[in-house]
Formats: C-alpha cells, sequence, structure tokens
C-alpha cells in the first residue's frame, strides 16, 4: 500500500480540496449560525477543517499531525476561511453552500482519510471507521462548539456516505486494484448518498415508539 | 505489574463487559434524550462505550488506542448499540437502565482504567486519575454531544465513586495484594457509592451563597 | 534552543502560575454558571487549568503529557480550585476574577506553550499556533462543558492576544534573543491587549450585512 509519486499526489491534492471545502463550511456556519467576527469566522473554518485529520493522526498515533509538519494544510485552511469571509457578503443565501461544502468535505475526507489509515498500517475495519472518523470529525467539532447536535447523530444519512465511501477504497486497494480511479469513485459515492439523503430528508429507522421526530437543530 | 494469563483475560472480560453496559446506556440515551435514529443510536453507544478506553490510551501513549488494534471492543460496542435500539420498544421506560448501565460502565471502568495504567508504568496518583478519567470520559463526550451539562460536573457523586473504585484496585496493586478480588471489590465499592448518591440524590457542599440549587440537565 | 537550568526553572514557575491562574478561572466559572458543587467546581477548575497544555502535548506527539508526568501540575491545579471554592463567599461578584484570571492564563499560557512547542522542535508557524492553542484550548474546553459559545470564538479579542504572545516569544528565540526578558514582553503583550479588548469590547471586523452582533453566551 505503498504509493507511487503520482499516488501521493493525488492523495494531497482530494486531502487539500477536502479542508478547502471544509473550511468553507465551517466558515459560512460561523457567519450563519454564530455571527462571529472574522477571528471567530476563520478559527471555525480551521478547526473544521482540521479537526478530522488532527483525530485520525491522533488515533493512529501518527503525531505530530500532518497539520503540524505540512504547512500546507494550515495555509489552505485559513484561505478558505478567509474566502468564506469575503464571499458571505455577495451571497443571498448560506444554506446551500453550507451543505455543499460539507459534503465535498465529507467524501474527500472519507477517502483520503481511509487511505492514510491503510498507509500506517491499519487493517481493513479499522480502516473504513478511521475514514469515517476523518470525514465526520472535523464538522462535529464544529457543531458542539456552535452549540449544535453534531449532524453525525442526527441528519439525514451522513456516517453512512461517508462509510461506504471509505470501504469502496479500502476493498479497492485490499483487491489489489488501488489508485486514483477507485479513490474517485468512492468519493463520488459518498457525494451522491449525502446528496440524496440530504435533498429527500432520508433518514435510518428510528426505534418504534420514539415519538415523532425531534431533530434538535437550530440551523 | 505485569499479569499472568489469566488476569489479562480477566481484565479484558471486565473491559468488554463495561464497554458493553456503557453501549447501551449510550444507546438508550440517544434514543431517549435526543430522538435519534438507529445510526445516531449506534454511533451515540459506541462513542460512549470507546470514549474512555480511546482518551485513557491517548494520554498513556498507547496509540493506536486497543479499540483500533483489538476488534473485539468495536464488536462488543456496536452490538450494544443494536441491543439497545431493539430493546427500547419493549421497554416503558428508559431512565432506569440509563442509570443503571452507566453506573455499571463507570466502576468497570473506572478498575480496568486504573489497571491499564499500571500496566503502562502510571505512578500510583497518575493510575487513580487515569482510571477516573477512564469511567467518566465517555460519558462526558457523551453529555456534550446531546447538550448536556456533563455527569461528572453536575450530579450526584459521579467522579467520587470512580476515584474510590480506582483507588482500592492501585492501592492493592501497591500493596502487592492486586488480582481478581480486589478488582471486583473496587468495581464493587465505585457501584454501590455511585448507586447511593443517585438513590439519595447526594451531591457534595455548594459553595457558601451560592444560591439555590441549579442542575442544568434535560434528561 | 535548549535552555540552561535556569530559564527552564522559569518557564516551569511560569506555566505552573498559568495552571493556577486557569484553575481559579474555571473553578469560578463552574461555581457562577453552572452552580456545580464542590467536585464539580475543582474538575471544572483542573480541566481549564490542564487542557491546554494536555492539547500542546497530544498535538506534539509528547506523552504522556507533562500533566502526568510531574505532579507539580495536578497540585497546583486541584489548589486553584479548592481556593476558588473557599473564596467564593467572601467575593460578591466573581465576573471581575472570573476575567482577570482567565486573561492571566491566557497570557501565559500563550509563552509558554510556543516556548515548550519550540524545545519540541516545532518550526515558526507551528510554536505560533500551538502556543495560541495551549493558551485558548482550555477555556475552550470549559466552555463547551458548560454549554457557551467559546471565547475563542465569540469574544472581544481572545486568539489574537495570545497569539500576538507567542509571536514575540518564537521571533525572540529565532532571533537568538529569547530568555526570561521577552518571555515577559510577551505574556504582557497578550495580556495588555486581551484586556484593552475586553474594557472597549473590542472585537474584529464582522462580514458586511451579517446582521446585528449576536453573541450567544449566558454568562
Amino acid at each position: 500500500m505503498t504509493g507511487s509519486p503520482a499516488t501521493v499526489t493525488t492523495a494531497l491534492v482530494l486531502d487539500l480540496a477536502g479542508t478547502f471545502a471544509f473550511a468553507l463550511n465551517g466558515a459560512f456556519t460561523g457567519i450563519r449560525v454564530a455571527r462571529l467576527d472574522i477571528v471567530g469566522v476563520v478559527t471555525l473554518g480551521m478547526i473544521t477543517a482540521l479537526g478530522g485529520g488532527i483525530l485520525r493522526d491522533v488515533l493512529l498515533g501518527a503525531l505530530p499531525p500532518a497539520t503540524f509538519s505540512d504547512w500546507r494544510y494550515l495555509v489552505v485552511a485559513t484561505a478558505g476561511g478567509l474566502v468564506a469571509f469575503a464571499a458571505a457578503g455577495q451571497l443571498e443565501r448560506l444554506a446551500l453552500p453550507i451543505t455543499v461544502f460539507d459534503a465535498l468535505g465529507l467524501s474527500l475526507f472519507a477517502v483520503t482519510g481511509a487511505t492514510t489509515a491503510l498507509v500506517h498500517g491499519a487493517g481493513t475495519g479499522q480502516a473504513v471507521l478511521l475514514g469515517t472518523i476523518t470525514a465526520a470529525g472535523g464538522g462535529t467539532i464544529r457543531d458542539v462548539l456552535v452549540r449544535r447536535v453534531p449532524s453525525v447523530l442526527s441528519s439525514e444519512l451522513y456516517a453512512i456516505p461517508a462509510m461506504l465511501g471509505a470501504a469502496v477504497v479500502v476493498l479497492a486497494a485490499r483487491a489489489g486494484v488501488g489508485g486514483l480511479v477507485w479513490t474517485l469513485v468512492g468519493a463520488a459515492v459518498a457525494l451522491v448518498v449525502r446528496l440524496v439523503g440530504v435533498g429527500f430528508r432520508l433518514n435510518a429507522p428510528r426505534p418504534p415508539g420514539s415519538g415523532p421526530v425531534g431533530r434538535a437543530t437550530e440551523g
């Protein structure tokens, strides 16, 4: 599961793209939900963008996290926060970009997180789980900080698409057919399932007799 | 402080029992407090069950955490969440099982967490503290995710019983009389003190002039 | 960036002073905002005091954290919580000490956190960031536990002074003029900027058209 230079570069590009998407998402959330100033907006963008990868690296014992040894993550996360701050005045509504960039970050981090876990020698199940944690981790910290019940607990198909995307990448690698194609397939699967879930307000089954739906969000 | 195979097996069994108890507790909490769907319920059960041990292993530098190198924890935590989901429809009230399984997980993790810390060479005070963190950690993350003030801050004798149970195990080990008997004594002490605290609504003293009791819970 | 014994001792003293200040702050917050009992008050004081340093050490991979290998941190944090509990009855208002001790802890941890990061070989930008995380981390966990939007996101100039203080220390060390004087200058810069920010209710710019200020605090 070592990669050629081209594979490593691709993984880095996808990881930075996910970082940028989550930075936009976190910063827009800071503007819309919590009405933060520019420091708070950029800070929330950075935490959302970097939180999942930091969790992954801590759990892998790959310390210090990539964030702190590779300055590109910090630069991209900061840039995403600043771009979101500048763009917010131009956008009439932030709900759509928040949803789309969250789904993008989720999908990209599911596949890059799982790939990183494999590179560090994680087992099959562990790699799928770590991909899911990488994907959902930053958004979970974001939601805790702005005092929402995290999407991963309450929202339409959030963990499921991340798990599917990670599983595609891990199984392809185990089958010896890993590489860019399957990485993109995994990300696409995660993205489509997430957007369908949001679009049709799908939820997994609730327990019998648990009463009316009580999603606790103030979004 | 290395153990015989029998001791290690016993520690593993108790640790898995604590994992199962906390998974049931977290899943019931997800159903009752936050009305989550099945994915959210199982996710909250897993986080509650695995959170304390992950915190302990991160603080010990024993990475990756046992959760990720031993699949039995993942299986038991997932099973607990699914069992709770299936059982929820049969139970008229969830308050009692939530309390009991929380107390069980707290007691078992206090002693297994302290034992693990000793195995990794922690000092006496450190081992008691790490036992307490293992016991209270998962429930604290659970409460943050469903937006309650954590039990460890607000609830009737929560940290105290964990600390007592951990202290029994650590002091017995330091006195050279460690083993299953004292592990069970430690867990029993923690369990009894916790249940007495809940049953009689005991609290430690409040500061003079701090006004009426204002427990911030929506449980 | 190794230090003479005198430098190391000074760093330790400043670090313990920051620990004491944050323990007082966290404990007072537990009394005023959440009306906790003595166990909750001391626990919140300890988490506030030790949280930032633990985050820093986890991110540096310096495990177990200093807290667990040097008992003085635990003793000082516990003492701070107990002193705050005893003093609370004597104080008519807690708002002022909460603000002052938070600013003191923030300033001291910004410089000691950055210094620790340099000692562990962090780069310039990383050391400034880790100083900021050390300074803001404990208060962020405190705010999450008592269910407030963290100061680092919402409050008048919180991350900025920490970043400035850390930058002074890091740049001085890079210029080869590190030592006690610049450490104190860095802490003083952070403290003054923070207190000016609080006193004049300064905030960084908000996005255009983001509506009225909506600081979400119940303090």
